[in-house]
């Protein structure tokens, strides 16, 4: 006795549905949740991962070792935490250690107050979902001296589980409506996943508006009209996304494109989101970082009390690199004040951000000031990292650019290069013929020869029919030499194998 | 010149919005958050932080100081960290305390190994998204002794960033399908509402099914037929959770009720959730945690090879009490291999869970073993929370049964009384005329009376007609019993005063 799928009947249950099938399976679960795609830890890093434990078994390898440079992983890279904010969070877990000499007493204070935050002085209370009361203030406090006296209002900082979350949850608040209706999303191509993918989750429309590579990646506002008079007709783009410095591209917007991007948000009523957690990491000669808010504010009230503006910050990023904290904090600039009740209530549900994140932002926001004891070690040590990854920018871009077949624009600032690469005809077929991105067969193969792990630019989107990889400049300078020659030879080897 | 909305032309748009208004308003944000409803830190609580206030600006009140007895937050309510867990952490954040020699040993080797498991031996590099391996493998083997044995695979389980978040992630798994084929989910009333809000955001059906508070907070399988029977008719119900020690209910499963329950899921192909949370917070004679693990694979295979299950610990609960770290793992069984790969590229993009929450959880599944320097001292730290909250459980239900119109069931285990109150008929109809819960008016009225900040039922669900508030047992024992008192004595004023 078989039924019409062929399986014999006692396996079925009376609809005819295989009674030993799982509840959950890929063809049952959330579709949206199949569309996500997050190409930074993606099947190449899982590859990476494979070889790692390979080579640690002892299998032969054209390679010594593993290099990863595919994602923004600072203290993996070898870089050293701040002594300070280390020194602080351990008296803040441990307060025992307030009675030991050897600590700073800067440090001490600071633990101090950051206990006195927290129910029952301990890190281990949950704190106010929109984050410490405390904390909240001196990241105020920083944003008005960052951007020259704009004020703040301590209600409009919600500290986060790192800037990936407070743009999920914005982006969570702006979607609504059906088919034509539906929220659409402005973001940058090419972008960093978290934007896509957050995006598809959500079942959001992902608006594409192309960054100007042979211009340094920069944003032109006619590109942008492109991009929202196209989205226009098939869905309601109410959000534009920004990244700066740029992720994956590294290019340091100037002031005048960011006022022109605040004017086109205005002029076309868009959500604008400015994701700037790279905002210390600024190396070209020329280049500095202005905050949406503080241009937002010089531009006066006819924008700075209109424009609605959500911004980022993250411990993970900067001089600092904490990224396993998961701090970070986002400001909401001219939210409605119901909208802003919603998102309290939705950020409650989820109880707090991670406590010792939120006391690292707080070190961040305040670190030590001149005349305290710890001051000259942390300028030093800041200063240390930030002109270390200057140099390591500028010697990226350098030897890319010796290599035939490798354009790379400067990086201007944040940890990434995202080379343009050309890939020769046949190697573009045969990945096609495999079901592969050209650029991901490319890098796959520089995995396999190399050990380097980098992230295909098809995962961040780039041009039609170009190609690029993303690297990181983060690996100390001996290894990160080694790691560009590598790739030169590579290419040089790739180039010639399939020419 | 005005427009039909009768305002100025010039502040219309062609299509005659006003140019002035948000692009984000209550009435264009997303309307599933919107549904978001999460009672534990709701209106109330934000009443109680405004009290808190007022009190600390010298405003007169009927009390001295506001007592959270809203949410289970130990460490704010005077509770004590585990030493020999804040020693690893500051070890681990401060590497240089290695050299200290008032360090006991086996919280330096602890911490040696959580390093040499992270990146760059650093807490603030990223871990795997599932999260560090050495710690999954610790969590394996702790699941493997807590139940007798029965086998853990690592690759089962994901550290999450407090149990909140694994639940919501796999709730998102489960999501599909619309009208009547919209994924049900079945929830005990009284539930913890984390279950309602995160159903509500994701657009899923609330299934509900009742506890039988005549016998002590049990759970009828008749009933979960009834519930699941009902919800068939206009949706799919997918999944069962259950919560175990019950939040807010305080109860303790029989072994013989999670079997039933298992045979339930089976039988009607059911995902099931167990959120065990409280397993270490069991009070009463005769009651014990069986984890739905454990009964599961001693039904045998019939059962253990096909039954679908996410169980779920935290960091939060128990004796350690950690809730600000967000620490947490799920268990998954019998998943099936491509949603296990969803389920990986899905956490992925939010990176990691923190790392120093997952170190923390490392310590919980691995704590000092005898023989060790920190032995004694974790014993007696331990053994001390826990037989405090077993008398406070006992305290609380003794004196609320004391008081005329209130009935509490025993505190069986996890942190909190659901008394059952009796509102006098002129109350009710007081609230309902404001367009209040009755229970939400009473507890309002004990706030503003006494300082106490308890949940009104309404916010967890109870059966029609029926009024509870939920407490913690949690403040210290001094605290308690005037908290006890101020509610009898406010339970028999309120009963006069609407009589």
């Amino acid at each position: 006795s078989e039924t019409r799928r062929g399986l014999p009947r006692e396996e079925m249950t009376e609809n005819g549905v295989p009674s030993k099938a799982k509840v959950l399976t890929v063809d049952t679960m959330n579709p949206t949740v199949k569309k996500v795609e997050y190409a930074v830890r993606g099947p190449i890093v899982q590859r990476a991962v494979e070889l790692e434990r390979e080579l640690s078994q002892g299998v032969k390898k054209p390679f010594a070792e593993v290099i990863k440079a595919n994602i923004g992983d600072a203290h993996a890279m070898g870089q050293q935490p701040i002594t300070f904010f280390r020194q602080v969070l351990a008296l803040c877990l441990y307060p025992e250690l307030l009675k030991d000499r050897t600590f700073p007493e800067d440090a001490k204070s600071r633990a101090r107050r950051i206990l006195q935050s927290c129910g029952g002085n301990s890190l281990g209370s949950y704190s106010a979902s929109q984050g410490i009361e405390s904390v909240r203030q001196d990241v105020a406090r920083y944003i008005e001296r960052r951007d020259g006296g704009v004020p703040c209002d301590p209600d409009n900082i919600y500290l986060t589980t790192g800037a990936s979350d407070g743009i999920v949850t914005m982006l969570k608040l702006l979607v609504c409506g059906e088919g034509a209706t539906r929220t659409g999303v402005m973001i940058s191509i090419p972008q960093y996943p978290l934007y896509s993918a957050a995006l598809a989750e959500l079942g959001a429309v992902q608006v594409n508006y192309y960054l100007n590579e042979e211009k340094c990646w920069s944003l032109d506002i006619s590109e942008l009209q492109r991009a929202l008079d196209e989205a226009r007709k098939h869905c309601n783009p109410r959000a534009l996304c920004i990244i700066n410095p740029g992720n994956p591209t590294g290019q340091v917007q100037s002031r005048q494109c960011i006022e022109d991007v605040i004017r086109f948000a205005a002029k076309e009523r868009l959500f604008l989101m400015a994701d700037e957690v790279y905002q210390d990491n600024v190396y070209a000669d020329g280049c500095q970082f202005h905050s949406f808010k503080k241009v937002l504010f010089e531009m006066g009230p006819e924008y700075s009390n209109t424009v609605e503006l959500a911004s980022f910050h993250s411990t993970s990023k900067c001089y600092m690199g904490e990224c396993g904290f998961r701090g970070g904090y986002m400001e909401v600039i001219n939210m409605d004040t119901e909208v802003k009740a919603q998102l309290t209530k939705l950020v409650s549900v989820r109880l707090c951000p991670p406590v010792p994140g939120q006391a690292l932002m707080d070190l961040v926001v305040n670190p030590p000031q001149p005349g305290e004891p710890s001051y000259e070690k942390f300028i030093k040590e800041r200063t240390a990292t930030l002109s270390d990854l200057a140099e390591k920018a500028k010697l990226t871009e350098e030897v890319l650019n010796t290599v035939e077949g490798i354009t790379c624009n400067p990086v201007q600032g944040a940890m990434y290069s995202f080379p343009c690469i050309s890939i020769p005809e046949k190697a573009v077929k045969e990945a096609t013929d495999a079901g592969q991105q050209p650029d991901m067969f490319y890098c796959m193969k520089l995995l396999e020869e190399t050990g380097i792990c980098l992230v295909p630019g098809s995962g961040f989107g780039q041009k039609e029919g170009t190609y690029h990889f993303r690297m990181t400049i983060l690996p100390p300078t001996d290894k990160l030499k080694i790691l560009l020659d590598k790739v030169k030879e590579f290419h040089w080897k790739f180039t010639q194998k399939y020419s």
